[in-house]
Order: C-alpha cells, then structure tokens, then sequence
C-alpha cells in the first residue's frame, strides 16, 4: 500500500529560532502588525510503500528520528494517508 | 481575535527540489526502500491579531505574496485556527 505522508520538522520549544525572530522583526516596517510568535520550521512530504498502515508509521518514525530531525533540538510531527492506488484520489 | 496560522510553503511542480533529491537517493543507503517523491518545504507558524477571520486570512494572504514566499517557484498552504483567548483551549 501507498501512503503519502507529511513531516513537519520544528524546533523544540526554548530552542532560539534566529530565522523566525528575523521575520518577527522585519514585519512592522513592512506594515504587518499583530503577528508574534513566528517560528520556522521544515516541512518535508513523501510517499512511502508499507505492507499495512502500522508497518508506514514505525518505518517514517525510525527516519525521522534517524535521518530527518537532529531529536536534541526538534520535534518531528508525522501526517500520513492512504492513496488510493487505483488512481481515483488520494 | 487571535488566530494561531500555519504556512507550509512548497516548490511548485515542475521545480527542481535538490535537497529532496538528496535526501531520496540516500535513503536506500541507510536502509529505508520504498521512499519516493521527497520534496522539502518551510513551516512557518506565528500568532495573528485580527477583527475576524476573513481580515486574518486576508492579511496573511497579502503576508505570504509578499514577504514568505518566492511565488514564482514557490506555493503556500494556510491553515488557520481561532484560538480561545480566555486560554482554555486553541
């Protein structure tokens, strides 16, 4: 089976977000006000073959501890559907 | 009202995505088959102070077009959630 997963890549809370503050900073000249808290993170999708939907996220799991996030600094948040492999949606 | 937003900011199709690239042809190494069609985005992720959702959206609309994203090779999804400022919920 066909699973199509997503993998939001953030950093943990307390760890400093330079990338994230830098637009924070920016947005009140550029006349954006009202917006705080702005953190950055990675946003990674695939589509992964497993045998069942169990079997997908124990394999997704394992590479986003391994491969995909740096676990001292960032949390992985994994989204996973089934496509249908007749085609007609996903 | 105070709106928790999330941007996930994606190349568009047809764009060459080198650090998806990487990323798939090394899985095999590391022992994860099955993996195919890796594509590497942002997630950006802030609080918005707005009127109401339709102004919220309006101005992280104008937000995304403008500062987020590179909208000639990039695309943005949003998602937007009120979030209950008496601080019972989100």
């Amino acid at each position: 089976m066909l699973f199509s997963v997503q993998v939001e890549v953030s950093l943990r809370e307390g760890v400093a977000d330079p990338q994230g503050a830098t637009i924070e900073r920016s947005l009140p000249h550029l006349g954006f006000d009202g917006v705080r808290g702005v953190r950055v993170g990675k946003s990674i999708r695939f589509d992964i073959d497993a045998t069942d939907e169990a079997a997908a996220r124990a394999e997704v799991d394992d590479l986003c501890q391994r491969f995909l996030t740096n676990p001292v600094i960032e949390d992985a948040t994994v989204s996973l559907t089934a496509v249908d492999a007749s085609g007609a949606g996903r």
